[in-house]
């Protein structure tokens, strides 16, 4: 078995966006495997029990405020989303719909215009012209958001992240142990580099 | 105004004993005015309309892992207490009860009591017992919990502290700034020193 690190994501999370800029950015993370994991956030809150901090008007604030400050600490480009939040359900099925070679780009693409850009990813238009700009056939992608296959590869990738105890992302799992936000990558990498 | 930290704790928080530790462990931290503000964090939690963690499982289970992790990682004892949840009343009005020089001495032996040694606080045998050994008055103590400006007291510190928009603990304010969780300690203290 080839180390590697499980990373849960699902666009719609703010916290899951600062944790992907860290992947990509930090030097020593680069020889790091990470198997992205796809998942729906909102089908998982649902089946662990949880309501969204999205949902709660003072941890929306304090998320807000949260981000801002983590992004400015940690110097990562981040804009809070005015649509936040949206149905993430086409994005990720998306992400699954791409090509192999295609979904580190459209994952790049995806979450820099919610997360930087402030775009509204639940307008048809605005998602056609991301997939443009990154050469993605939108007439395949539309219809594999319809496709059973693309519908119950999400739900599958998110019912097997819920069997593993997975009820929030970004979650990192490492060595069978599980790490829960982007202020737990630190240790989820420690494992990672001892185990 | 003299500058000081502004720390919102309810002993059942094992987060808020874990910052608590760190306030009192850290060299550079030596100098800093903190502000004690004892909450009833069930309270709280109501009037924010939060369900707390320890009423979810898999946020439970993840609870007890996140706190024994951190704890490890900076070398602090700890241990979870079967108990936990409980209702931390008793011991949040006696915080409020105990002389300004106990005060200190109170908090110390009821965080460890509950968060080291797994001492079951809902037995008021047991809360006897401890509050002899820091020399507390225990007639004083239990008949201080039923009285009406104690109880007062600890409603408004909560009231006060949900005005400022705390929804959880521990809560640090620096320079009206909040930052929740004991995460949030570092970033806390960078604003105490630079405002």
């Amino acid at each position: 078995m080839t180390k590697s690190i499980d990373f849960y994501f699902d666009i719609i999370s703010p916290y899951a966006y600062l944790a992907y800029k860290q992947l990509n950015s930090l030097e020593n993370l680069k020889q790091i495997k990470f198997n992205y994991k796809p998942i729906l956030l909102g089908g998982l809150h649902k089946l662990a029990g949880i309501t969204a901090p999205a949902f709660n008007e003072f941890k929306m604030k304090n998320m807000k405020n949260d981000c801002n400050l983590i992004s400015y600490k940690k110097n990562i480009k981040f804009q809070w989303n005015d649509k936040f939040p949206i149905n993430s359900l086409k994005i990720m099925r998306g992400y699954l719909s791409v090509n192999e070679e295609k979904k580190d780009i459209y994952l790049e693409t995806f979450f820099n215009a919610y997360w930087q850009d402030n775009i509204d990813l639940e307008n048809i238009e605005v998602i056609k012209n991301l997939l443009k700009k990154i050469d993605v056939d939108t007439n395949k992608f539309f219809n594999d958001l319809e496709d059973i296959k693309i519908k119950e590869k999400l739900k599958e990738i998110t019912n097997s992240a819920f069997e593993k105890e997975v009820f929030g992302a970004p979650t990192f799992i490492v060595n069978d142990k599980l790490f829960w936000g982007q202020d737990r990558l630190d240790y989820a990498l420690e494992e990672y580099s001892t185990f």
